[in-house]
């Protein structure tokens, strides 16, 4: 009897514990909202938000829980950006990346030493969901470029939005290689899907953001500028021994761009900038628009640029000349491209490799992977580097 | 017997439940790094800063372990630098808020609903020492713009170094209002001590940073177009029913460029900017640099800038026109201004309260809190809001 009496005290004791630990685990994640409020009480975590209705600076801000943003690599930039989304109450987030969380990484915001080892999607889906349990979320721990899941990622941006398989708002272009980026740029060529594009540079000291409306502004794959480069493997990237620079500074500083763009269209205010640099070392900030590349070697650009041609003959626009048209200054000028100059002349030099020769006043942004292995080109998307040669030779032409 | 066996089992059952809940708990913090190390492995959080060295962006990375940096405001914007420069492993941060984590607080980074009701600055020692343990932490929960505090303050940025009571080498403030941006400027130019002013308008959409090197560029209290306005009780933010918008995107483009240009300031790389605005709606970041106002009320302020001049006439530097200084475009400009637009016209016209006349191409960035009460005014430091008017009138005469 005394045996049952002193296990039945243990057996109190630690259901009393495994209670005290289930709720230092339980982290109080606050409840779901119905309905987005305007009260201004410090238990609402929308007041904030919704005073830019007061402010006058967004019409309908609640009109955010409509909208589903995917989010495509959630290292540095993607992360911050999923978080930022998260935090303003956006309708669905689509999470993809095929990374794990390392402590490498902690020198940029976000993830924490304890996620190390955990997927990046699963660790950033819960940190996200105990931050803001009304956003919905759909996460995808694979790479994108490889032959079935980019089908796989076709069909979540083409159907994966909050009403019944409608496509998604908008994607958001958070990777850290060429390869990646092409694979959206072919994606949204194809689905017509407007994206917008990010980078940072490999010595952490510059970024940028463009926004992609296929057939209106030049894809990817149009632009020698924002692609060409010194024939550096950019996926050294990767390789032990040969690591690019990263700050939490300049990634959040692209981060806010991007995500601020994505406010001001997805809620119709302010002007959506086509193309933001950020330059950190003189605090500089070059902006452009560019038009696609007739010549773009991608098909289904090609063929968005013809419907918007076509739809722009149907419904001429009252002749307003857009400012940004205005501004471009070299005479012959297909590309219509007004500034760029991400880099600076002394991070150039810098940089290793040989310097293609550019028209005055253009500077590289990327690099170019060296030709793919036979091996290779089984499972990955296509991406085209000839084309980039053929750009590069009609560049030097002009 | 039956029921030993039965209790046993599920004694055992209830120990392994509650190591599983004790593990999460644990999170795996990581240890101290007695060294920054170059080398490329994952389990290194600092192999990508130390990068900056390979990409010759900095010369010596690892002396950020040297400096101490206080963070006047762990709020949207102070929370966010503090994350920044813990990742960017700083050799100690001093905090300082008054606030407590509320829900309302979560339409920015940082902080989590779990610490709703924690005061700011215990919560963000918590998180940030998780993140790295390698930074030494100083917090005080405590108004900086009561008298006793106030004293503690400065005391606090006079040693609070990390070599034996030197002063911290550099405050940034990080404060919502106007009365504790006049404290710190009281302090630092008392103290002869560099600090970089941030702020984020009402309206959300833009913001600036401003460097003060006391004596050789304008101090807070010296240039009206940063502090002046619409005679609006800026302490209204406060106040229920009355609630300033906010974005975590503005919040943190504007860290990122106070982070950024600290990192620039501390490490000597690129240039420091001394005034940068973010305008959101338009992408455009005016920048500029004033010089020290020759009738600044402050008294602390006039002799730094008497001792500026005794050095600047001692040691003649060579012949270089600063680049910043030619930019300057009104012939007749006192306080050599060169831009000031953080604020648009539209933006203005939302604004409340009367508008004070201003010199073409100056807008008003800050509101004026009305004259305190008399028993408020025991317990606060002196806010100087007539020396405001006196250097409107100037202004308006020139």
């Amino acid at each position: 009897m005394a045996d049952v009496a002193e296990l039945q005290k243990r057996l109190k004791h630690l259901e009393e514990e495994l209670k005290a630990e289930k709720q230092k685990n339980q982290h109080t994640v606050r409840t779901k909202i119905a309905e987005m409020s305007s009260e201004v009480v410090d238990s609402n975590p929308y007041s904030r938000l919704m005073a830019l209705k007061r402010m006058g600076i967004v019409d309908n801000y609640e009109r955010i829980r409509d909208y589903t943003v995917a989010v495509v690599g959630v290292g540095g930039v993607g992360s911050v950006t999923a978080e930022m989304l998260t935090r303003c109450g956006i309708g669905k987030l689509i999470l993809f990346d095929y990374d794990k969380v390392e402590l490498a990484n902690m020198n940029r915001l976000f993830y924490q030493p304890h996620q190390s080892g955990m997927s990046k999607v699963e660790a950033a889906e819960r940190t996200l969901k105990e931050i803001n349990p009304d956003v919905e979320f759909e996460t995808y721990n694979y790479n994108i470029t490889t032959m079935d899941n980019f089908s796989h990622f076709m069909d979540r941006i083409q159907h994966g939005g909050l009403k019944d398989g409608v496509p998604v708002d908008l994607v958001l272009s958070c990777v850290d290689n060429f390869e990646a980026r092409m694979a959206i740029n072919a994606a949204c060529n194809e689905l017509g899907q407007n994206w917008i594009e990010s980078g940072v540079s490999e010595n952490a000291v510059s970024g940028h953001i463009q926004f992609v409306i296929p057939g209106e502004t030049a894809c990817f794959a149009c632009a020698p500028p924002l692609v060409v480069a010194t024939k550096t493997d950019e996926r050294t990237l990767k390789r032990e021994g040969v690591c690019a620079a990263s700050l939490p500074t300049t990634m959040a500083v692209v981060a806010g761009f991007l995500v601020q763009n994505t406010l001001k269209y997805l809620l119709k205010f302010g002007d959506v900038t086509h193309y933001l640099g950020y330059n950190a070392l003189q605090d500089f900030f070059p902006t452009m628009s560019m038009k696609p590349n007739e010549q773009c070697d991608d098909r289904h650009c090609q063929r968005q640029q013809a419907e918007y041609k076509k739809r722009e003959a149907a419904n001429p626009k009252p002749v307003v000349v857009e400012k940004k048209e205005e501004e471009v200054i070299h005479e012959d000028n297909p590309f219509e491209i007004e500034l760029v100059s991400e880099t600076s002349a002394e991070e150039l030099s810098a940089a290793e490799g040989p310097r293609p020769k550019l028209t005055e006043g253009l500077r590289v942004a990327y690099t170019v992977p060296a030709p793919q292995n036979e091996s290779d080109a089984d499972n990955t998307v296509e991406t085209e580097e000839t084309s980039l040669d053929d750009l590069m030779n009609q560049m030097k032409a002009l």
